[in-house]
């Protein structure tokens, strides 16, 4: 009989927290038992997330309405901490937070983020899947984190950073959340390109937690530049560095690096975003220009970066099959 | 132990044979045989449809190379019915026909399209899923027909249809297919708005085929004009016509029509495209202003109105639940 | 010597507002005296405006900073009352309104609007011009009324509106003003098309009165579906009824109607909404199928749907050629 | 009296052609003589670009059929060349050609491109308008072309150029032309990112030897990697490289070598590609972050990148004012 897993979410009507709860609704293992929401409490789920309608009768609820197995934190950057120090939290169950309040510490080179007596696994499974199985506290890596790490973790495995990175990534409007801004006004951002926080984005500081924890000697500086793009969903990132490696000696890196990663592809062609939308994949290409080496790496900011990864997070912390309810059909279109 | 049902492609390299690849893989009752491609004969199936990537080896074949319980034939208008004269299909085999090839002949109100000793049975379940069960051959609905007969049924089903019907409907671009065109051109497309085939879209045939063996007599005219979105996926129909009836009557009436057909939902809130994109549903709102009742009806063209509902048929013609393989997360964003 | 209007816009902070102030810095005869925004008080006109860095120095002022030959009101829907009830205005100073304040009252057939004891001519050159030429103050269309009218004024005129006329209009995000709100969050409205204010829409009195002031009798019932489109500028408009003209007959009634005005052309061609963007143009295209004569009216909502129309009102006040500053490059793609 | 140009358009019925139509039928100097278009000889210019409707009766002819004081090559790449060799012209005929047939040669340093005894000038008036002023014959650059070169003349020009230089480039679907491929297809680009002619771009030709000819020694890589975004018009430049000047020197350094030259314009605030769209200009901002100079460039790549600057240039050959037909109202939205 299969294993049935009581899950809460708590702060489930913004882009993550519904995003999770498509993929809970929809997952063989899971029993949703609560999704709370300050704002919306008391409404039907379907009233936030009208793609529900039909799906599910829940309500949002005022809090972690029963007790739980894993408890999933959506509530943003800052009121994940805050919620766990102003509520009680059953011994045993499991905690995946999606902000990035438990994903980082002064501590270059360590492995989990301790707070109030609890120690937060860095959950990017393709970099610490083995430590991930066995932890109790998941801290979900951010969405440009997540798709730049996986353009760089093979190189900074074999220290192979060896010369300065350069990135740009690219993010739909979900990335910023369902607050209303200037820069996610429809009129504005519809045939509209700008840059943001230039070479001063927060998610580079887990980004090279990670990659010092695999080169810890000679790490070169990253430059990146984010923009807001045109476009709901996914993340596009190029990054080149300078390498000695040929394209097939980078490529068999790579294919090896990410063999037994279900989500994590290699591909010879040539790589566009609507082939990940919608997917928990992150396609990765690769080409050598000259010195250069140039990866592109496409992730679904809300799967990827964020609800789907936390899932796979959740099946690696239970001991089900890392795909379990993440093979999802691509929008493609 | 579940079910296997071999499945074959016909034209597995445009947009409905792709959509279709991406739910039979993901289908846990189906064994894919082939898929045939005469442009793509002997590349893999991931050249065309690179979200693929990962999810199969499969490659083009030539024809269809293994002998199958189900073909679907993804062809194209005029494509089917001569695949059909030129190719041999073993007896048992069941076809279920994405073209508009057998959906519709001149004798208004019969049930099924005769082609070459093949009995054809109108594949629109909300309409006669009895007979879908039954069959060995189906004509899968056009997306429009989908769409608005889904808007009318449960009015013709009462001979209720008692004052000329007024429908607009505007289609997303891959309605059109893949084929290259002045109004697919991105610069043309984006941001813009037309209209084509205004009260001439082939589609009104089958409606009115249905809706007369629903109501046979004193049908009024229903007119329709199409458009074109600056989007890629979904139809938003609006259709409204006088009535008798109060909102609560109509409303009441609609949900004891799809009582029991679990992808089309009558919703009392507002409506909007993108909660049925990348799903199978249908989702509709109804409306009373003054003597007018208007029905919004949305589908995902490729879904719900092409691949989608294929395999619902598919689902129906070999006993399965008909949701299976159809439970898919919404693009929602 | 070229005449030298000077010129005030009240609420110069919005997009109707930034609009009249792109053409008005262009505008040969026109010297911008002062820009009001209450919310944008002491800060250069290109913040709020980026494209106009480099174009002017102008600073946003707190009030009416300067005596004006014409004074524009783009304070909003109930503001523009407002503000003249609380602020002196010169007594020879002409005022333009682009709000809903003074363009329909009570009483269905008369010309003017009065309020404390000014006259608003309602400022739809196609139907006024005449008028508009001896007012001193005049109350701006809307944008949706602007286009369905010109889709109507002609049969009005020859008393031809003889059978219920349906419409459907597709508005741009620009239509909703700049106030941030769900519907105009990129990540719900790109690729998403809905329905609002379904046959309730206020523009309904200003055409009706606008028409029953051509055609006092046997007035046919106008059914109007809005729409919210994904692009920004723009509105589609789509109009049919009954009638026993001909093709023929209906187009030379059209461009006999439009004859000598500049903007309102009337086209054989299939019409798409671009090809009026940035531009003060309506397109209209007539089609005829079976009995029904089906309009298409296409319009930019910010141009001849508000502050083109607004200096094409000011030019007629000023005695100037009615295109002056209004020849623009369309943007086409 | 004002002075009177005949001008003539050969390949008139493209995205540049359209786009250089729209100026010269608004240009107060310029009298179209005639408009070639192979493909669409005979056809009213208003059936190719639609918007054009009521402002001109012109129609595509077959040959340059009249004798003009310029000619503009809107032929296309290895087409210009091509006419130049198969057609006369007239001795003191002025020609812009759009391509990049007379952009570069061999000669990295020198100034003008020699073909058949015609002497072309490299077309770009912030780098060398003197040169412009004097020429008879003149190549046009390319849209990234301009962009970038926009970016980094300044630095270049004080042999500033000192370390490697790291470039993105964003460009709108117009700036692959209107013929019909995968990537132009709605369905795919929309919501849609990826890269082309990575470090191979064509026009790294053209900005080197420009570069070339202000700092001759030591010139540092270039890498440049050009995205397809999902958006129809514009090009959003990145360029960023180490060097010792602060932000304030940069910016002084820019502000001087910009100062009169009317379209590009440095800024203070961030910027964001739509306050270019539809307008001459170039938009520059610049930001320090450690050691690194970020430099944005924003043009409208069919304006400053195309057709906009052929008649910036057309101006400078005839000694008219430099922004004569080109203040243009912004799109904005």
């Amino acid at each position: 009989m299969a294993q049935s897993i009581k899950a809460g979410i708590v702060g489930g009507a913004g882009y993550a927290g519904g995003e999770l709860l498509r993929l809970l609704l929809l997952h063989p293992n899971v029993e949703l038992a609560f999704v709370q929401s300050r704002s919306q409490t008391g409404k039907p789920v379907s009233s936030s997330h009208p793609d529900l309608l039909g799906e599910t009768e829940l309500v949002f609820s005022a809090g972690a309405s029963a007790s739980v197995d894993v408890l999933f934190l959506c509530a943003g950057h800052g009121e994940a901490a805050k919620y766990l120090a102003e509520n009680e939290v059953a011994d045993g169950t499991k905690i995946i937070d999606l902000s990035q309040d438990f994903r980082w510490n002064e501590c270059t080179a360590t492995a989990n983020v301790e707070a109030d007596g609890r120690s937060f696994v860095y959950g990017l499974p393709e970099l610490q899947r083995a430590r991930i199985k066995e932890a109790q506290f998941v801290a979900n890596p951010g969405c440009f984190a997540t798709g730049i790490q996986l353009a760089l973790l093979p190189l900074a495995d074999q220290n192979l950073l060896t010369s300065e990175v350069h990135v740009s990534g690219i993010t739909g409007s979900t990335g910023a959340g369902q607050s209303l801004s200037a820069t996610s006004h429809f009129s504005w951002r519809t045939e509209n390109i700008s840059t943001y926080k230039v070479m001063e984005h927060q998610h580079m500081r887990e980004i090279k937690r990670s990659l010092l924890s695999l080169q810890p000697e000679n790490q070169p500086n990253i430059h990146f530049i984010p923009y807001r793009g045109p476009f709901a969903r996914g993340i596009f990132i190029t990054a080149y560095l300078q390498t000695d490696l040929s394209l097939e000696e980078a490529q068999a890196l790579y294919k090896g690096y990410y063999e037994g990663h279900p989500f994590t592809i290699v591909t010879d062609q040539h790589a566009d975003l609507k082939q990940v939308v919608n997917t928990n994949k992150c396609v990765l290409h690769l080409q050598k220009h000259g010195q250069m080496l140039v990866i592109t790496s496409l992730i679904d900011n809300l799967l990827k970066g964020a609800a789907g990864q936390a899932v796979q997070n959740m099946n690696l912390v239970f001991g089900l099959e890392e795909t379990t309810g993440l093979k999802l059909k691509a929008t493609a279109f």
